[in-house]
């Protein structure tokens, strides 16, 4: 029920927070995580407008930076017993995210409730709020 | 993180199904489940317009039909070493879920994805997407 988990990071206080809510689960059977993050394409399209060249040295400049944020994250959840993975992806978050829970065959996914542009999520619906609509797996959302 | 937990229902099979993810964290450190049951507001205004005497009787026909309806519920959890209670409340399901849930001092909503007015929640959007709007406290949808 809950041993493949899903969980998408932005780096935002609350995906922090729902990390919290994910070492506890290994008393409830979770296994393994799926930490995934996903290098937003509408900042991709920006900035090929004006420095297209760039593009496959600044994303692989983001990768790099990424896994090496992470590497706390992946630490603790190892300490928790839990056998982890990371994935990074480009694309549109939501549709990226159900993509990789599709793949992975996950079996929840837990999410902080605002990614970091809140800007854009106030006038377009946050993220966990579209998955909850969309996905057709289990969702827990950790707030603030 | 898990200890208490709101569980609404409406005997819904999402509802149902949520169960099994409530029983699982008993192992993530859950201890107390409080069940609540809304009579939905809307349909007792309905019932008023022509039948404004017999309201009273029929709530008290609802709250225990309700109970006994629950009876099997609160079995399985306690069974699973859960302390449960439950509360019977009339009003809009997503003001009463929030209102007990901040009454109670909950720590999570644990939820089904629909409730059992599809039509109604296709229109008017589901409770539980509302709930996860609204709410302050995490939440977890559970999918059919």
């Amino acid at each position: 029920m809950y041993e493949k988990i899903l969980y998408p990071t932005d780096f935002s206080d609350e995906a922090t927070k729902a990390l919290e809510f994910i070492k506890e689960l290994k008393g409830a059977g979770a296994k393994e995580v799926i930490i995934l993050h996903v290098i937003d394409r509408r900042g991709l399209n920006d900035l090929a407008r004006f420095a297209k060249k760039d593009i496959p040295h600044i994303i692989g400049d983001m990768e790099t930076r990424t896994r090496s944020e992470l590497s706390p994250v992946v630490n603790e959840l190892e300490e928790s017993g839990l056998k982890v993975k990371i994935r990074i992806e480009k694309g549109g978050p939501c549709d990226e995210i159900l993509r990789v829970a599709d793949e992975e065959n996950a079996s929840i996914i837990i999410a902080g409730s605002h990614g970091k542009s809140n800007i854009d999520n106030m006038l377009l619906g946050s993220v966990s709020y579209k998955l909850v609509k969309r996905a057709n797996l289990p969702i827990l959302v950790v707030k603030k």
